[in-house]
């Protein structure tokens, strides 16, 4: 099976309501007066990183992917508990771990280690609390809203190339922990752009029931002169939102187009519909 | 490093109030008048089960684990969170997880999904929510405490050797969750058995300053002529705890011996001091 088709055959498992129908990127758990949410994700060697990769980069990723996980949610994070591989550069792991905790001011709850005989795999999970409610989801935008992200896309692209200036986004790419917090109140649809603007505006359309126009002139690129491959790359963890055309926002961030009643494509770039998701991201599987 | 030196070095980490000093199987996360226990779990090709195991066992194990934690904590379970590799025998995979869910009455949260290029890795976070506070941990045993175990050990070994008897036992083991709520309330320290009884009550013994000297004829084993290998063969999943000698318990459980205080050994086997965990059971990396 490929990650889709996964996915799709766990919906048919015993699922919590805070699970969202696994539409979404998060669990959300009221508890006691409270709402939790709740992220899992997972790094794998030669899939997620390479094998001479510097593994203090690799544990800054894993924790702020999980943390952008809780921004899109407008979630403050509570703590972390690590699923961890034993290999060769353990020292260099926890160097990395140990810095971005301290970065995000979070702290570690637990988790499991164990010794593999073949590539490593990483998993975390994250807990944060609720900012606001309803906690925001990919579903809920709106025919009528603008869309935004809150900063270029295509700078992970770079660092991964080589370029100098952006390496430091694609190796420690930075969670929009407060613009998510600042946002929640607002947006109508909101997640992280984690595999490719393009694919998760297509994501977005499609649980929400919507088409997504964009405008590809307003896109902000890291490279005008590659910009198609700028709105395909993932890493960049940027948010993705919607939220009705007359909202003050609180955060600095690009309109990029306009959500429009469901058309027969969930997803328009300029004058061309895109109806299906191949080709617009980063798909695991 | 080994998994005692990472986990050592995690202990410098920043670390949450409720990760218990990353000496328990839980954490413990009080929010808004409830308190949730968070425990993450994994399980690897070739070191927690043959690359030709049906991976059905294999995803009833890895939930039966992490349950099982929960149940040391006298949690009932909310909730859990996957992390999977795609393979080749994912239907497998998720028939197990289905059937495992159901008999546990427990719902899928939501997780990640990876391809990986080796061998594959499972992960798996639980949420329970605690029946009763103090939640009981592996620390607390006292000097003059009555020390038991649920049932018998050395089931998991047989089974794993082919006996048809214990075949079950050893695929699909049994989470002690009724048996743990119905403990909590009397228990000074408690864990579930996954490495060993040996070891696990080397290891209760050491967080607790305390000895623990266990009567081996006491101890219920599979097999009488090797009782020596079931009190240090793991994945029984039985409860271990201690408790005052006079407490009524609620469920059947066998007494093996008597906590004193700390002597220059934390475990005692009849008349034998052991000092050094080494050679007490299942230890990873």
């Amino acid at each position: 099976m490929n990650e889709t088709e996964f996915v799709a055959a766990l919906r048919k498992l015993p699922l919590h309501p805070g699970a969202r129908g696994l539409e979404d990127d998060c669990a959300v758990l009221p508890v006691g007066g409270e709402t939790l949410i709740i992220t899992h994700d997972m790094m794998s060697e030669d899939t997620h990183f390479l094998s001479h990769a510097d593994l203090a980069d690799v544990a800054w990723k894993l924790l702020a992917a999980n943390l952008s996980d809780l921004a899109a949610k407008g979630a403050e994070p509570v703590g972390v508990l690590l699923g961890y591989s034993l290999g060769s550069s353990d020292a260099r792991f926890l160097e990395g771990l140990d810095e971005a905790l301290r970065t995000y001011g979070v702290a570690l709850m637990g988790g499991d280690t164990v010794a593999t005989t073949g590539t490593s795999t990483y998993g975390m999970t994250a807990i944060g609390r609720a900012t606001h409610l309803p906690v925001p989801s990919r579903k809920g935008a709106q025919a009528g809203d603008a869309i935004y992200v809150t900063g270029p896309v295509g700078r992970a692209m770079l660092g991964y190339e080589g370029d100098e200036e952006h390496l430091s986004i694609f190796n420690r790419p930075v969670p929009r922990l407060a613009e998510g917090m600042a946002l929640a109140p607002l947006v109508s649809a909101m997640m992280d752009i984690s595999d490719g603007l393009l694919l998760d505006c297509w994501r977005m359309a499609w649980v929400s029931g919507v088409t997504l126009a964009i405008d590809s002139a307003a896109v902000p690129v890291a490279s005008q002169a590659r910009m198609q491959e700028c709105m395909r790359w993932g890493d960049d963890y940027e948010l993705l939102f919607t939220a009705p055309e007359d909202a003050a926002l609180p955060v600095a961030a690009t309109r990029i187009g306009t959500v429009r009643a469901r058309e027969h494509a969930p997803l328009w770039l300029d004058e061309t519909p895109l109806p299906d998701p191949a080709n617009l991201g980063y798909r695991h599987g």
